[in-house]
């Protein structure tokens, strides 16, 4: 039987990379042993800064859908050539460094979140990573799913429409019986535009110490909660 | 990382309907309280005799590919005319009565086994449920899958090869790196032809006890196991 959640809706997704997990921190823990002379947190945030350019040309239609995965191998690339260093890391170091997605902490306030959550609700991720990245992080990070849902649904990353309606379409529910839940409020209002319910949690030190965006929702949301355990 | 494994494979992805839940005694339970002088388990086996039927309208190309939700709710229909008592049942009832494949137990090795072997090994199931239907039951279950595979991914029905190559195809991994695991011989006739992995688990009961079929393995499969726990 479904319980009270915050919102009156059959499932929650969730944006992963800053809402879920700490991919700042992860990131630059997981390359440290492969860099000798470039501070880990500028490299994860070099990578990172790459991840909308990326996605960019799926999402205008000039390419065809791309994994995640291999978006953030040629981001390597690019990140390596920004440091001077693309000579030193022949591909199977790449592929290695590539795995740092895949192994990515959660925020401390997650796994309680979701375990509570997951006999109330459906919850899954709505990312842009991959099935194939999604359950590769959700066996590192034991996040409790019921399933993924995401880009690879979709064949086009967010904020396409399609992303958000292949999630609900998938779970068989109507758009207003899910909700997105994100730290980012554009990922919120594109799915506010499709019709979902929408939850924002601010993760304050996603992008470091001084982070200026993102710090608090910039509209009405259906919920905005500190702390994944006010879902229900 | 990736501890040892009966086989040496970084996937397990699994049947559902018989190899991980017993849907005869618990479709039984579920529609006993809908049913007035009708068996339930002879009711179950009557809705589960249309399964294959049902789902070779797909498989032949005649009919655009239909969750299986869908399908099951057509095979109660036919079931309810089947006992002469369809004009009892209005839709309302009919999709009440449709969760019952929504609320299957699992055998009793099935969660012991599965928690055991998610750390070891991405763990899916491949089933000809839905995502929605996989969802659902692993909430009620409690499965500890990292993601859901199967027909929706591949718009088409096992055993159709599409199926379990866009299970491997979603994983990012090569088939000979996928074991399928299975109580139905043919089942796994079909995954080795795609080049995966095998692994025969009996369930001597899934259809009662006087079950004819699948008893031993009619092939030298990679794996024949009597329990889940010996996958890892």
């Amino acid at each position: 039987m479904t319980h009270q959640t915050l919102l009156d809706v059959d499932a929650y997704i969730f944006d992963v990379f800053g809402t879920v997990v700490d991919w700042r921190t992860s990131v630059a823990r997981f390359v440290a042993p492969f860099l000798q002379d470039i501070d880990p947190l500028t490299f994860a945030e070099e990578w990172r800064a790459r991840y909308q350019p990326a996605m960019e040309g799926v999402r205008s239609g000039g390419r065809d859908y791309v994994a995640l995965d291999d978006l953030h191998f040629e981001m390597l690339g690019d990140t390596l050539e920004h440091f001077g260093v693309a000579a030193e890391f022949d591909d199977a170091t790449r592929w290695a460094m590539n795995r740092a997605w895949e192994h990515l902490d959660p925020w401390p306030d997650v796994l309680p979140g979701l375990k509570a959550l997951r006999d109330r609700a459906l919850i899954a991720p709505c990312s842009n990573g991959s099935i194939a990245l999604m359950s590769r992080l959700a066996r590192y990070a034991h996040l409790p799913w019921h399933c993924v849902l995401g880009a690879d649904l979709a064949r086009d990353y967010k904020p396409q429409p399609q992303v958000y309606l292949a999630c609900c379409h998938a779970l068989r529910l109507p758009v207003e019986r899910v909700a997105m839940v994100a730290a980012h409020n554009d990922d919120l209002h594109a799915a506010r535009a499709c019709g979902l319910k929408t939850v924002f949690i601010p993760r304050l030190t996603e992008h470091g110490p001084h982070q200026t965006t993102d710090l608090e929702p910039d509209s009405d949301w259906d919920g905005v909660i500190q702390d994944l355990s006010a879902l229900g």
